[in-house]
């Protein structure tokens, strides 16, 4: 019997990720990594340097969690030295491999030398990398030489790799980091055309864009795919396309990662580089070779249409009466009793709101939590079958609660917060959910009833622990994008906000989180409301009339200083009578590049959190009003300090 | 009668700070800044366009608190434009000229343009300021323009100085702004040579040296002066003697501050400016120019020999059982009890530690809210009322706590924890404090009794929000000089360390504090044990002696991995049997460029957060072993983990 596998199924990628991207001791990081589901791993050496045990120990604790060890990194300054430091540096890099042999890893990442005093003569360090590929072939090991994008005379992937061609011995390798390159703005499109099998190892990271330090940058603000803003799945693209069949590694200097628990922090890792190979599928599949498409991450696909069916409030009875009179006041109607649970349906144009005071349910304990809040949002997609399968496929807890007689079941995942996320669809000559779920009071009244059309848009303010847990949920789960993130000041500390949507706009989030220590803490983020507050915005197609039909049925409406409204003149030359309504009716507007404009009004807030925003969007503005949260936070800052008086 | 000033007393320089340094709304803000001490005040734009009221009403509440309003800020891209885009400038500033007579202020800082379009030929430039200047006077308001370090076309106070000075209008002057020219590494002296009248306005930051956009460094990273890297006092001493006596004014963007509550804040904004001025002060008599040097803020000397009396430790009955223990076992004797109080005295050589468990004490207190602490430090320096009237000058709280008799009365200053510093001074014939205090059991027995010869230094776990507020207070109440921060890799979070030492190296401090949020919240800092934690290091002249003596007295030292020492014969070749012994007594060792060498090592912690260190300093070394704190902190994680099994 052959023992070749079969051609047409080919092995799938390694998924690997270095211990250094994240927090805990050396046996806690490797128990969260395997749990999260890699089967491979980088040890950093300082976490084996702080290992009370010896390498042979690492290498059993790791094959016990069903870890192979692919990479022994970094070696350092190894070459475009004096003859001297050389010799000195063939000794330093055996006793490595030593350990290497220990540890059960037959494979080393050497960085390109970053001192002031290297050498600069490629010849030289070529014929130096060919005198550590003699050692590591003497010592059964692999060498995987890296262009550090502030190496002193080796920087980029072209350079490494024109040198290990020269030396063209099996034991160096080439290997690649997407930082490394794209932090230089440097293209990857050269990677392809390089022999598979002479790449030794793929590191993948992403990072913001940030215009400082780039060794600064990598050493403290890389984070997961998806997270950042480089074009990883070119990168990967390219990388496949060469015929490497390594692991992707993923290798995160992050602050935030040091300090967060390691099993979440491994679980987000994991579903990146399951994301990362989906969207590096799609390019390929984009370019029609389905031949290397074939071995990435092959999920579900997104839903091509997403929105909101309804959003429900986790409230107590008193919380359910205050959203109840603010909704009447905002002209929804009540249009439903669930038919077994304390729960309530409020619809106006095709938004709709649940408000569940249901005891002793999962609302119930998410307003232990955290008070007035959104515990669940349900979603209509086209294939709700296919997404729960693509979001448990990401990794995503799949959810059943408790059902009534009569109810239906509905797929559901959690989020980050623990809040459900339910996927609707509704199947032709079948109840409707609500139908289903609800005693409906007007079946077939009017859902027309006032000048709201439906969401707008979702607020969610979250411990900055949690932001880019959030980006990457919502990017694998509906296939978001993400707008570039912006800082808010907000009088008692800035807040991090981003804007995800999905391609037709139906769906739009933003997320808000302080930055600052004092605010940001999960402890305080009730107690102290200086974060971005959760909200829902709601669309009307005239505003004016909307916020004068509320008002006269006694909507509060945050108000806004005068002295804004100077300024909106001296910035815009808006027309007099145009600025007076603005001033009269507290809208705040803006007006992008190409004349869109935005004009917004916010509710006073409830329960010191909780408000509503309703907005008008004309000629195709596309964002959410970002130069007016400073105004909106300065003016929730007073109405707080107010009522505390 | 004459009004004119008195030709011998020069009218001290006004301390102003803007606005946007602090957080809170417009109101808290200016209850902060007149309660800190400044008489003078920016507006910062933005905090007038989100208040609810007109300039006026500014006006008013910032009269009744006792502020001027000296400045009013920013207006932005005015020059180097179109002539249609002039016009509209000009425009624009009118209406900024109205609002500032309703505020009461004359003077409008005007930054450089920053527009990619900006028009870059001077002499344009000077013919468009000459209008800005023309409209100034017609409004008779002195507008004062600021070369930001990343305008456009203006990026220097020479180049913006040349423009004014083209110009020659009485309203238009220069601004100065530290940030703009140290961050460009530009020098400041160029600007003792600018007729001080025609420099309008002089703003003050510090920022850490940082290799990063400037503009991002600018809004993000600013601190007060003596918080960051900048030589501040150079700078101020050039504008000192252009005969510039306008306000010194602190402008500061910082997150950090952002999040902080503003009285704290504001306090150490003022105490900063004092500081600056003193070294000022010293900066140009050192020069003899003691006219310049007259109006500037004099405090007392600071201390020319600081030491260590005593460190006193918050205990309860358990941990003063458990510490005693320990001091026992270092040979540390027990040398009196105090008159009145449940304190007791312990030295060995010229360490003296007190453990106070007196109930319902300040020491008391401070155990209910830190544990097991340093709740005071017993200074020894040579005046002790002058060293109280300038840390009281600096504005830091004198305390008298409950006095027994026979016991001395001490002066002393909380610091930003709380914590007391006494500071003693022995006077020939009179009788020490000790003797005073406490009813000492040996008076003349040996204080040389093992290995110890005293402190070498004391390590302080602060929450991130205090670090700046202990760096000032180290530097304005005892001199001290700080090093440059460094990052620690804690297992669970980075560490942000620096250390602060006087000339003499008498009295040495090491500031930690947690960076990442999870572990830097005020409220974790007991709980969550992966900070850097508070300790105290004691000097040994032969530590091998010391911690073969102390093990065998059954002191617990950390253990280190052998990987560590692996590790360290890789990068410093020591001899074999050097290199065993110190691998047989888990010590540390580092050597800096000079060949001097630090060995050191760490007791097993107590409480969860405290330990001690021993150490030997050889051939000058004056670090504090930085690059061995990951190991420590992985060590010390590994120790808690198991003793949490």
């Amino acid at each position: 019997m052959s023992k070749l596998p079969h051609a047409s199924a080919p092995a799938p990628l390694r998924r690997s990720i270095a211990t250094v991207s994240i927090s805990g001791t050396l046996a806690e990081k490797l128990a969260a990594i395997s749990a999260a589901g890699f089967t491979a791993v980088e040890i950093f050496e300082n976490d084996l340097l702080y290992f009370e045990g010896s390498p042979a120990d690492v290498r059993r604790m790791a094959a016990d969690l069903g870890l192979d060890i692919v990479l022994y990194q970094p070696f350092r300054d190894f070459e475009g030295v004096s003859a001297e430091r050389l010799a000195r540096n063939v000794e330093r890099v055996k006793r490595k491999f030593d350990v290497m042999h220990e540890l059960g890893t037959d494979r080393m990442l050497v960085c390109s030398n970053v001192s002031p005093d290297t050498i600069t003569d490629d010849a030289l360090v070529a014929e130096q990398l060919g005198a550590l590929a003699k050692a590591a072939g003497e010592a059964g090991v692999v060498t995987c030489y890296e262009a550090l994008a502030w190496g002193r005379h080796v920087r980029t992937y072209r350079h490494a790799w024109q040198l290990v061609n020269t030396v063209n011995h099996p034991n160096l390798t080439l290997a690649l980091d997407s930082f490394h390159t794209l932090s230089l703005d440097d293209t990857p499109d050269a990677i392809a055309q390089i022999p598979g099998g002479r790449i030794g190892f793929v590191q993948i990271a992403d990072a913001p864009k940030m215009q400082m330090d780039v060794l600064e940058w990598s050493r403290h603000y890389r984070c997961f795919p998806g997270q950042g803003d480089f074009a990883l799945a070119d990168f990967t693209a390219q990388v496949v396309k060469s015929g490497y069949t390594g692991p992707l590694s993923l290798e995160i200097f992050n602050d935030g990662f040091r300090g967060a628990p390691p099993a979440a922090t491994a679980a987000d890792g994991h579903r990146s580089l399951l994301l990362l190979e989906a969207l590096t599928r799609d390019t390929l599949e984009a370019e029609h070779d389905t031949a290397h498409a074939a071995p990435l991450y092959h999920p579900p696909a997104a839903p091509t249409h997403t929105e909101w069916q309804f959003l429900e409030f986790a409230v107590n009875d008193t919380a359910r009466a205050q959203v109840a009179d603010w909704l009447g006041k905002l002209h929804f109607r009540r249009a439903g009793q669930h038919r077994s649970k304390n729960v309530t349906l409020y619809q106006h144009g095709s938004a709709a709101i649940v408000l569940n005071a249901e005891r002793d349910s999962f609302a119930d304990a998410f307003f232990q939590r955290h008070g007035l809040s959104l515990c669940a949002s349900a979603l209509r997609v086209d294939n709700a079958q296919l997404a729960l399968e693509r979001a448990a496929g990401f990794g995503y807890q799949p959810f059943s609660g408790r059902v009534g007689p009569n109810e239906r079941v509905v797929p559901a995942v959690q989020g980050p917060d623990g809040s459900l996320n339910y996927f609707v669809n509704e199947e032709p000559g079948q109840p409707t959910l609500f139908e289903a779920d609800f005693v409906l009071t007007d079946v077939d009244g009017p859902t027309e009833v006032g000048p709201i059309s439906g969401i707008d848009h979702v607020s969610l303010s979250l411990p900055a622990g949690s932001f880019d847990a959030w980006v990457l949920f919502l990017k694998s789960v509906f296939g978001l994008q993400a707008s570039a993130p912006v800082m808010l000041p907000d009088p008692y500390g800035l807040v991090r906000s981003r804007a995800l949507f999905s391609a037709d706009r139906g769906l739009r989030m933003v997320l808000n989180a302080s930055v600052d220590q004092h605010t940001a803490a999960a402890e305080t983020v009730r107690a102290y409301h200086g974060s971005g507050l959760s909200h829902v915005a709601f669309t009307t197609a005239d505003i004016f009339r909307a916020v004068t039909e509320f008002e006269a049925a006694g909507v509060p409406l945050l108000r806004v200083p005068a002295n804004y409204y100077d300024d909106l003149d001296a910035r815009f030359a808006l027309r007099g009578d145009f600025l007076d309504a603005l001033r009269q009716h507290n809208l705040l507007y803006d007006r992008d590049e190409r004349g869109g404009e935005f004009l917004h009004a916010y509710t006073e807030t409830l329960d010191q959190r909780f408000f509503l925003e309703l907005v008008e969007r004309r000629g195709g503005y596309d964002g959410y009003g970002a130069p007016n949260a400073a105004v909106r936070l300065a003016s929730q800052a007073r109405q707080r300090a107010q009522s505390q008086k």
